[in-house]
């Protein structure tokens, strides 16, 4: 539901304001990479529509997620560095972790299931972060690994989305988007972003909510994950049906953020969920019009402009490509299927 | 040869100056992308030098070329761009042609091989030129199909590079990259540029020798299609041996330019060349640490920094990756292969 048509609900206590999004802006400025917002004149032709799509591939690290940890990692007192930080990940978040942390010359823990594929592990380890595997067939947990690592070392645990530091900085992106649009001479009727944990699209939503209010600010989520969009819908959190399968790795959380829910019910407008198909010919429509690496979960909200074309005919649309760590022989797929790219 | 290292020779007549690569800059404002320079620190890190890679796959059209085609045509005076405007090109240049056509409102007809692959005319057609098939199987000459065209409706024709017009709007992709790098504080050791016709490597050449003049300028080129690095050795054009094979479709021109090598001459340090297994390598690297889609003859650059590593430890390298135009067959074939990405 848009934030105009709710009853007035307060923002929860402890959401970033746009001054804290401001504020991780500032520390952000010279470590992350103000990503481009790029343009695609021919797809704008068969979708009519004006489609730009905030490239967060380019980020540092592959992925949005770099924002969050860098802003969270900046505001560990000085007294509490030498503890290092602890996340768990096998993704992007693990990544974003390692990275920001040797920027800030921190030392980084990721646990990560024994099972995660070598090149994520690799690419954290080089990064500089200690990788620490668990057994997730065995049932082991790893939020209790990485509490027990922190009650043993006083680490700081850097959490992929529930806390309030994590939205600011994802938040930045919707502060870009904001001021690149305003450089053009645009402003957006609606804004799609990727939707896991609901972190970006927390921060996205309070960054638009003050800088350009009358965008609608869609989580977009793989068709049996959206939790999201179903809580929305609900009211209240809702968990999604196990069992269910996706290529959207990034995008698998299984119920929608404590911290991050009621932000999003305050202002997000409904949810939108792309079948796996719909994704891989997004992945191809970004590679032939944008020619941008997306992965499949970054994907998503490409994949819900192209299949709403309809809706947004003759409307300004910015999709949110949250992440570019695809796998090889995903993306190879996903040139060759050659779904349908546009509905 | 570097320039330092040269006899003292004058420029040729009428070569653009930086006066006139600004100026191109300047109608370039708000048309043409300001595409990013992308950093990629694991990538760094293996080599052991900076390196840092000019992203024109994010140019309008996918490709550097739009830039001099549209310096070019916003230099027809008023009452001869009724005529419209020609180009013979099965490539970027085309699309280049195309897209700057239609921002100048100019009718555009480009002369185009009968055999040429679907989707090139369909993108060239989209942008709303006109397309005239030439027979090249039956020995008809592009150059004279365009020369009767011109002769009867009396378009102006756009040359691929031997023009200085077209140099100079080549040109800002140099003046970018001087200004970039020193916004953020750095200097270029070498900077390595791919290489057909010689328009980009002459417009860079002249713009770093104006803004960045410690920096070497290397063209490079296909392996078998080297003639301006034997060219620049022998200090007169000479061609290619017929029958030689590349994937790089788009640096198959059969000598130097007449206009571009005397320039080049002067300013370019020597050549570099690159195999086909190289030119994969370098956009599979793309793929995996700048998220940018690169066309084979765009990747012969980022390939010879792959391969001089050595050579360049502790420097700072720019690459320019000068078009995204891939097939998605052979980008597939490049993620495929897996050649070792760094000598």
């Amino acid at each position: 539901m848009p934030a105009d048509a709710m009853p007035a609900e307060a923002m929860p206590a402890g959401a970033p304001s746009i001054a804290d999004i401001a504020a991780a802006a500032r520390r952000l400025a010279g470590a992350a990479v103000r990503t481009p917002l790029l343009d695609a004149p021919l797809l704008d032709d068969r979708l009519g529509c004006r489609l730009v799509l905030k490239a967060e591939p380019l980020q540092l690290t592959g992925s949005f997620k770099f924002r969050g940890a860098y802003n969270r990692i900046s505001l560990i007192p000085q007294d509490r560095r030498g503890a290092g930080v602890i996340a768990y990940s096998s993704g992007n978040h693990a990544q974003g972790v390692a990275a920001a942390a040797r920027l800030h010359g921190v030392r980084a823990t990721v646990v990560m299931p024994a099972d995660a594929p070598a090149i994520k592990r690799r690419n954290t380890e080089a990064w500089g972060a200690a990788v620490v595997p668990y057994d997730r067939a065995a049932g082991e947990s790893r939020e209790a690994v990485a509490a027990e690592i922190v009650a043993r070392t006083g680490a700081t645990l850097v959490r992929p989305y529930d806390d309030p530091a994590i939205v600011a900085g994802q938040g930045t992106v919707g502060l870009e988007i904001a001021e690149q649009l305003a450089e053009r001479g645009l402003a957006a009727d609606a804004v799609l972003v990727p939707c896991g944990g609901g972190g970006l699209s927390a921060g996205v939503a309070i960054a638009l909510a003050a800088r350009m209010p009358a965008a609608r600010v869609h989580p977009v989520e793989p068709a049996g994950f959206d939790d999201t969009g179903r809580s929305l819908a609900a009211g209240e959190r809702v968990a999604n049906a196990p069992g269910g399968h996706s290529i959207c790795d990034a995008l698998l959380a299984p119920t929608p953020g404590e911290f991050t829910f009621p932000v999003n019910r305050r202002l997000l407008a409904p949810g939108l969920a792309v079948d796996d198909d719909r994704v891989r010919a997004a992945m191809a429509a970004a590679f032939d019009y944008f020619k941008l690496v997306v992965e499949p979960g970054g994907a998503v909200a490409l994949a819900a402009a192209l299949a709403g074309a309809a809706e947004f005919r003759g409307r300004t649309v910015v999709a949110v490509a949250s992440g570019g760590n695809a796998d090889p022989s995903v993306f190879r797929t996903a040139l060759c299927d050659r779904c349908p790219a546009v509905a």
